[in-house]
């Protein structure tokens, strides 16, 4: 990773977001909280221009609807003709007809710059087989070294096949180009039992790609690296102050806020493969 | 109440969730915090299938529009068809003719297991007289010691009018199948003082009877007593901090996440009429 | 500023908000904090009923979408009707032009009580001349001791063509009836590091003209210097603690909460000109 992007406090970026209602506040304050700007605007007819004075696009697709697949298309392909890098995060996509056709149509329509989802949603974008656990990851699906080729060559395919970014988040993050393969071993279940980790994450991406349009795979690797050391030192918070999950939200947002470049570089498991 | 669903934190369960997007974030978390899994959904192109796959469903009317009206009854009516429990939140139901008829329609066309509402709430269902508070409870409507016994009346009546668990939460907490009443008198006013503590409620219901289909009554009362319990655990931690209602409501879901079965027994304090 | 309106404890209101969905639970829970009631209904079938057991009205446009831009003015012109006070924020209105037809259309259709925003929104309602920031204040836009008779004089002319109450919220916050101008030299640059300040502050505006409908000025001058004094106290509590943004947000409205009126006697950093 090269050391330039680690300056990311330096440069700030807007991000459109057409995301979820759930999370959409965590999204917001979590790419505040990593020196960037969030606009989320989701109506058909404002989108485009949105798009036009934004620096990346993050799509989600965690609480769809026609009104907003409609937005989602207009705006990813407006940021394709301005070249403005696209984060796509196919929330729950095994679950329903919908996003499986939606994140189909948005993944051949639409040049995505990053695909970031759990295992079980990147499982489901490679093979179409779906697994019965809602929008989180299913048991099978754990990342563990003793099955981690598998989804590593899952991710190259992947990215191949759609010339993006793909961002695997789990108990071992896996970030690939197609080609060189990134590791992250920082964080910890607990992010799973609170909602929102993997869309602010997506978000967290998004400000990143933003600053550093062209470092996608560094910018990715980043934030992933970024919100797993939050999760660490959010964990460790929690557990110091007898605190459970509700205040473990608060800590991740408040340690993307707090994180200094040297703190990453000393707190960051990655490994190069 | 039965020992063994004091064993919540064993089983798993997904609550699909069709709900305001007001406090959306806190009832996802919440129900994350009682080691159950949240999805939200309310497409009417994808409610099917998501109930298909859910333990359990809540409907919450706070922020009801002509889309997501559609979509309550289309996965009520699934719901109904798999027996999948259902838990009704009228929120607010007094305030427009909206809600009172999107209400109604609900009562009559579903199955409901479970019907949580606040003292006004439940008292609109059952005569339709609307206080004029908003969502909040009516200051006429305090459940005291001195009046509670029209309001248990009220909740047997309703319960055996729509063969549904009947909750009345407030200073007093009511719970009824029709026959059986429990009373629980955990909690605080500060409860009312965040938004959002009678979803989280609702949720934390649906949580408990995706895990135990078969023990409505007990569910909904250990549900009930769990969210007192937090609610009496945050004010201590409110108080001893010199903290403000901020910190409460991230304090509810801490505490439910903390919650031991055995400190439920010692704590609740509950009775049985 | 009268005495009288420091009891803002005294008297409850309720508070309807047509709001967006980013920050709606912030804005619900920072108008409990409050004492005051919040209700979130944005449907046009309910939208009347709803302003009709309102004490205020708050229309903010950060989400619009068809569907509640005509709820907006159907609420906005019930509340004429019944003068009912309406606080009006024009979040990001220079960024699309959705926003600005249909901010000029709620400035041309309905008479609003207080316009609140940040000098970028104030800017563009005034002159028409769009920063390209997105819902954030442009850095050109930040009010300083040496550029403040010009802001002064926009608000006071935006004050005198729509007969409203016009504050400018930033660095020094600005508030006129187009004669009598406040200024308040509360808060800091944290409080744009989270989302919602500004909404929370167009809500809490709400609750105080719903309990004093006569006194408009005063009550938009009185939330001003709550919210400011609530970001110094929150400043303090995050500094101290070593915490983050996301620990300033819930300490925002656990301040709003504890602030009592001698506090704001003793905190509150205004000049009358």
């Amino acid at each position: 990773m090269e050391r330039r992007i680690f300056n990311f406090r330096e440069k700030n970026s807007i991000v459109h977001c057409i995301t979820n209602y759930v999370t959409v506040n965590d999204l917001a304050n979590i790419i505040l909280a990593s020196n960037s700007s969030a606009i989320m605007a989701d109506d058909r007819e404002e989108v485009e221009e949105i798009v036009g004075i934004a620096d990346s696009l993050v799509i989600n697709i965690g609480t769809l609807n026609k009104r907003t697949i409609e937005s989602m298309l207009r705006a990813g392909k407006k940021a394709n003709d301005l070249n403005i890098p696209i984060v796509f995060d196919p929330v729950g996509v095994g679950v329903s007809t919908l996003r499986q056709e939606t994140s189909k149509y948005i993944l051949d329509k639409i040049k995505l710059s990053v695909i970031k989802g759990n295992a079980s949603e990147i499982k489901f974008l490679y093979n179409k087989e779906a697994s019965s656990s809602g929008v989180d990851v299913d048991i099978e699906d754990i990342i563990e070294e003793n099955n981690i080729d598998s989804y590593i060559d899952m991710a190259k395919e992947l990215s191949k096949k759609y010339n993006s970014i793909v961002g695997i988040s789990g108990k071992i993050d896996i970030i690939t180009d197609g080609e060189i393969v990134y590791l992250i071993r920082n964080g910890n279940s607990l992010m799973e039992d609170i909602t929102g980790t993997g869309c602010m994450l997506s978000g967290l991406v998004g400000a990143l790609v933003g600053k550093n349009k062209d470092k996608l795979l560094d910018s990715t690797v980043l934030a992933m690296g970024m919100m797993g050391i939050a999760g660490d030192r959010s964990k460790k918070h929690i557990d110091e102050n007898n605190l459970g999950t509700g205040s473990f939200r608060t800590s991740l947002i408040d340690n993307i806020n707090l994180l200094k470049p040297k703190d990453i570089e000393e707190e960051i498991k990655i490994e190069k493969r």
